[in-house]
């Protein structure tokens, strides 16, 4: 269940490339060779890649994450959200330009704003549902006066998501870990789609309430799956030479609580 | 009160220059060359450019707008929103490596997404409030059911960003020319709000109705501004070797539309 985000902030590097953003490929090319065998995707944050004007990098690391590990799929954390025209040019950046597998998307600007990516076929997209963050709820949690039963606009985005919207199975949402009772409410409206769930590590989230929550899948986790991201908590484990193993020490601590939590929800 | 929006498809660009990703500076810079006396703001689209590999393309032409036009402010599309620390690396991109003096926002995330970009004093933030597009009320059109009067949700954004979230004076609100009488419930919740209108030109916006919706300014246009955009109809007016002269002559077409609008509304 586990996904390693990878946020690369050069001040945050091992004291021996602080500050060095020419390191970002090799920090992160480390980190995905430590724990390539241990997750189920990995996620970089492209906002970490551009503030560096490290594009390039972004574009090799990929690469080197479909080399390192093929299975595994990259969803690449952009939260785009455009019309149309626009989001053609946003999709060719993360499939083609970055080839990514998965983009996460923000839905604000309604069905057309998707749409566009779902005509690449193979690929999918995480819609923002109800974000980890503090301020997610200030417009997510708002109920919404002329749909039956008043939901939420997070639950509203999981209806939508789980069937007008997801015309070839291509959709998945985004909900935090900080709201497990949330990820109850979204898993029950959209009981077979994939959750990208951020907010278990430096966020504070709590592991056994995400998976209790959200899993509902076999034993082979082929159905429901969700995708639990840590990504401080790894890629920042230690600030010395040795922050790869300490990455991987802390990725199969993560997994290893995942799976205890799975058994005990089952 | 006319923004161009720089929208480069190389698919789209003049015969001799088509599918050249190689000319976006060039056909930018022609277009900025042609119009700067003409207009209020630039505002380039962000996904062109990446969907090209052209960051660098961008970094060159904005600093060419400001050498150009070091009065005209511009205004990054991006329509960026996540967490803090990633909206922190996001403001990074949009102010100091590009140089925008303004960006585009998704205000889903609420407002710990919306306040790193705040921190960049004398820099501007345009929240998606009202979208130009089909899909735009799929959720910006829904009322919200626990707040006095039932406002829809892009009502709720236009309030929010008028009073508790605008700490600075730093904010303004997008909202769709299609959609006039929304433009008008718009200026009436923040009345003195910057407003950035696309839709004008290729997306059919009704300019007279737009500026009468919007427009409260004084002479001298320095109180509730609105921006204008147009992108496609001014940037592909011709697909000759004259474009930038007919990007000019459509601008100034359009310039002087907004202009009557504005003396029949004051």
């Amino acid at each position: 269940m586990l996904c390693v985000g990878l946020d690369p902030d050069p001040a945050k590097f091992p004291l021996h490339w602080r500050g060095d953003s020419s390191k970002i490929f090799e920090f992160c090319a480390a980190i995905v060779d430590a724990t390539a065998d241990l997750v189920i995707a990995f996620k970089p944050q492209i906002a970490y890649f551009a503030a560096h004007r490290a594009e390039d990098q972004l574009e090799r690391l990929i690469a080197h994450m479909h080399r390192v590990a093929p299975q595994v799929p990259v969803i690449l954390d952009a939260k785009r959200g455009d019309i149309g025209n626009t989001a053609e040019q946003y999709a060719i950046e993360a499939f083609e330009r970055f080839g990514a597998d998965a983009v996460t998307l923000s839905p604000l600007m309604g069905w057309d704003s998707v749409q566009p990516y779902l005509k690449h076929h193979g690929k999918g997209a995480f819609l923002l549902c109800r974000t980890s963050n503090p301020g997610g709820g200030d417009l997510q949690n708002q109920r919404l006066a002329d749909l039956p039963g008043q939901p939420a606009l997070f639950e509203h985005i999981a209806t939508l998501a789980n069937s007008p919207w997801n015309l070839n199975g291509q959709l998945g949402l985004v909900v935090g870990a900080t709201y497990p009772s949330e990820i109850e409410r979204v898993r029950a409206l959209a009981p077979q789609l994939p959750l990208l769930i951020p907010g278990v590590g430096a966020q504070g989230g709590d592991a056994a309430a995400t998976v209790r929550a959200g899993w509902r899948g076999n034993a082979q986790h082929t159905l429901a799956p969700i995708v639990v991201n840590s990504s401080r908590a790894v890629i920042y484990a230690s600030s010395g030479p040795d922050f790869a193993q300490a990455a991987r020490a802390e990725a199969l601590k993560t997994r290893a609580l995942l799976q205890a939590c799975r058994v005990l929800a089952a």
